[in-house]
């Protein structure tokens, strides 16, 4: 193996660019070259492909987003897609791939590994949504963002003596719910892995509230219901005087945080030294504190765990 | 005069602590009693005074939101109203009052002057809409967590080739959505107070793609309808990959900046000047970096005039 | 056991608070009354103890320090100190005690479980030199305040092709200083548990230099030399334009982190836990995700092992 | 005029790169062609210039530090310095030129003027000490990251009740010292510009802990003494827990705030508007809110004149 290709697919997610800064520099001190390839796979069907030096590399580990862009590109679940993007390797001399991006990401990885071109996953999302990883590359920067915005709402909330109902980004996964709940004092945690009860929440935040309480915050993951839609189901318990906040695209960016850059390091250079074994097909992750790798197959069949304790935690927390 | 009162009244703003606190310390340290009154002009009529001193404004600087809690009441508009409050501020011997708020605590503070107890208004909101005032406490503050949300909306933006539509605040005053704006590069800048063209926009932000450029950012002020109103608008003229985000509650709240603490500081510590000089009525506010006040009926008769040559300014810079 | 009490002793670190709240609401979710002890063991000897209920720790947990105060008092190590302190606790009644700080506040707990009351031991130090924890509470916040500080200092090193040497904390132990300077894309991280050469980390900054790259960061722990100290050793071997930051106390402040809030949280309500079990003697913390529990005495046989593969990976990522 | 150059000297600041990007994009809307030279006065005798066109100023808006590089070059003060870097000038056919620096940058700004190629100065500098501008470029963010940084320190000063001496930056200007002085509710700020006597700092010091304030912080400008030096003249008048810390060069980074990428904007707009109508020698500043000009000359035979009259603000504010 000389040369190795690589790419971010699917949504952009914060530390994507220090997990390419990392292949990059790993591949480089192992004598490999690299070659970044723009826009997922359909910039490598496209053929968009350029030499990665370690100076291209450069002041990156600090910014979000992906420099070497993003995109959907479902005509890759195709043969005919996966062919393409094969001769491009091929006119490149490139013999591997390392893949940072989510769920279709992976399928991606697999079929390329399938035609004899080892490329190895690395999980990039704020989603949290991955199995056999305990946290994703961008995951603990966009809690850290939806935490801040709801220190500041906070604030407000107290003010005037308010009910916010904020929703925060996770697709299907409650994670950065639950996480940034507990980390906020939320009153309540709505996720869509846990059945809730909207009349016990209504009644907690009155309680709350003629307890003394001068606030109060339900954060509900995206994936159960619109943060105006829970709101119009909370009115139905009880005269609130609530707001709805959604907190938006702001949580896919930011500065990664430590965790998410160290994160991002560990995996992108577990990712090259996979390839130098001449192991292809797998995803890397970090489990009990351990980077670890398991066939992509098995993600399949498996899927993401929260730390679902965190509910039961929150409710004994908030008062 | 030996007592005075204050509160915060309309929507809270970053700063109404610091300004809390300069009253306060600037009081005292020219031998008066302070009394705060909780809930605006609702708790001034409920009696809800207590006696503030020097301690109990310590570490508030740098907490947003108001500890004297702010609410709504229009009854303050109805002489009935205005005669109980007063009969409260004579139980509690408090001679004079300042007022932090918007627009209605201003009506509120020009009735107590009328009544024989001199009131002074400082500008405390986000949305920069008083008149004879160059800035409002919160103002500041407010356009740093815009502009700090929009940039990592943009990390993201970039990352997929997007168009964004983002709401900011500031009611009917546009002075939020300038300012950052022109601090977050924004592509077009929609306010309340100037004429737009859709049309004109959508062929700008086509142009800006067409050239290269991986993002697009259309800032609009809420006064002007919202995020998704103008997201549909925009697709009239263009098939755009295109997402609405509305920035919320978030820029109410946030540690207040160095402006908005400094700003709080010099107006809270006028307020009590004029006191002390016998002087009501008058709203505090600065003018061409100067600490300056009018009278409040002056306020009524004028609007809040924005720097609109940063629309030219914009229209220049973003290519 | 009926009632409970909990002070924080040694350095100060963000979390402290989270942990406090968590502590106090969980123990009275479970019908237990809760103390506040001021100023760590020396206010228990001076009976500064004070009932906690609900509400007293609402609005903490993203509040840096530590409001039941902390202080040094080594008398506390004598059993006259500690027969004083018991005094206290059966004046009011308290059957049990959470210490939340360092190795000193780990030695006072055990030894209020040798006369008989229960004492559970919580890690709160930004230094991570606790055994047995993967993490304490305050170190995660300590390094994303160390990280956006050298963040910072890389712009301006960026622009002037300087060499920056910065003092992160965590007096004898590296982690802050080794996860940072991964984090900060370090050209050398110099730590206390390892050997160094200051000769090849100066050829290393100048084959970086002539290579190309803009600026120069050693991250140095506090435990090894002073920065100053370093960069006269440095200059031994060549002609650096170089500058020396310590970063100082900021690194104890700050909002604490999604983690660190997430950690106080947990930690705090397994010390509850634990004590309703009848147990003492102990010290919680997390281990590969999982809270647990070890004897007291154990973590006096044991010493922190920080995750020096850190180093080689950093030495692989910067070019 | 069809080529203008645009460089950045002296010490970095943040908006520099805003201040670029401005000039640029202006001076392209008005049909210039603009050239960027690298490293100041050295790279311009270097000839070190290259194209800069719309999108190479793209996403640096919020970039702190200089792209085009700064160096110090004091052999610029000489016609022969003068004279080659007018011949590069010619080489390139750049008919005039930007200079976003400090003191020192003027001066170069003039001679060229002198010799023929119209140059307007732009104040960049965090330290505020230029004439005829009420602020600087980077002078906003040096004063947040200041502040930002004093919050933290202030917590744990709190969990301690300790004292903390603080230096800021601002060379020989006070303006940072005194204006984050406020901002923090600092006990005593001191500046070079005005006398200040130790002794009674030590006495309010004490006074204060006497009453019951849990912390205490004097912030002392970099211009007047070390934080050292001055924490053993304050050990000689009382027996303090104080620590003393320099922010240092973090001062200098950071994404700028919305005032200073505001302000760079005008600035830089206004620049290309005089260059435009044949001006040159002048230097941009901007006074009670507008922008404005004046001759450099002029600059130099006056001095800045700081807000002092914070200092007796502060007084009254810290109790």
């Amino acid at each position: 193996m000389k040369r190795i290709g690589i790419l971010t697919s699917g949504g952009d997610a914060p530390g994507m660019n220090a997990a390419v800064r990392a292949v990059t520099r790993v591949a480089i001190a192992n004598g490999l070259e690299v070659f970044g390839i723009r826009y997922g796979f359909a910039g490598l069907v496209a053929g968009d492909i350029f030499p990665l030096e370690s100076e291209d590399v450069a002041h990156l580990i600090n910014v979000s987003g992906t420099f070497l862009y993003s995109a959907r590109y479902p005509e890759f679940a195709e043969e005919e897609g996966q062919l393409a993007g094969i001769e491009q390797l091929k006119k490149h001399g490139i013999d591997a791939v390392v893949v940072i991006g989510g769920d279709g990401s992976y399928h991606g990885a697999l079929q390329l590994t399938r035609h004899g071109f080892n490329s190895i996953g690395l999980p990039g999302t704020i989603d949290n949504d991955i199995p056999y990883t305990d946290a994703t590359i961008g995951y603990d920067t966009a809690c850290m963002t939806a935490m801040d915005a709801i220190d500041k709402i906070r604030d407000t909330a107290s003010s005037h003596h308010r009910v916010f109902i904020v929703n925060v980004m996770g697709r299907n996964c409650g994670d950065i719910a639950m996480r940034v709940g507990v980390a906020c004092g939320a009153d309540a945690i709505v996720i869509p892995e846990r059945p809730y009860d909207v009349e016990e929440i209504a009644n907690r935040l009155k309680q709350a509230q003629e307890s003394g309480k001068d606030h109060g915050l339900v954060v509900v993951a995206e994936g159960v219901m619109t943060a105006d839609q829970f709101m119009a189901e909370l009115k139905k318990y009880g005269d609130f005087d609530v707001r709805a906040n959604v907190l938006g695209h702001m949580q896919r960016g930011g500065t990664p945080t430590v965790s998410d850059r160290v994160l991002a390091s560990k995996l992108g250079s577990e990712a090259v030294h996979l390839l130098l074994e001449g192991k292809g097909g797998l995803a890397v992750g970090i489990e009990n504190g351990k980077v670890t790798s398991h066939d992509i197959l098995d993600l399949f069949d498996e899927s993401h765990r929260g730390d679902y304790d965190l509910l039961k935690l929150n409710a004994d927390l908030s008062r």
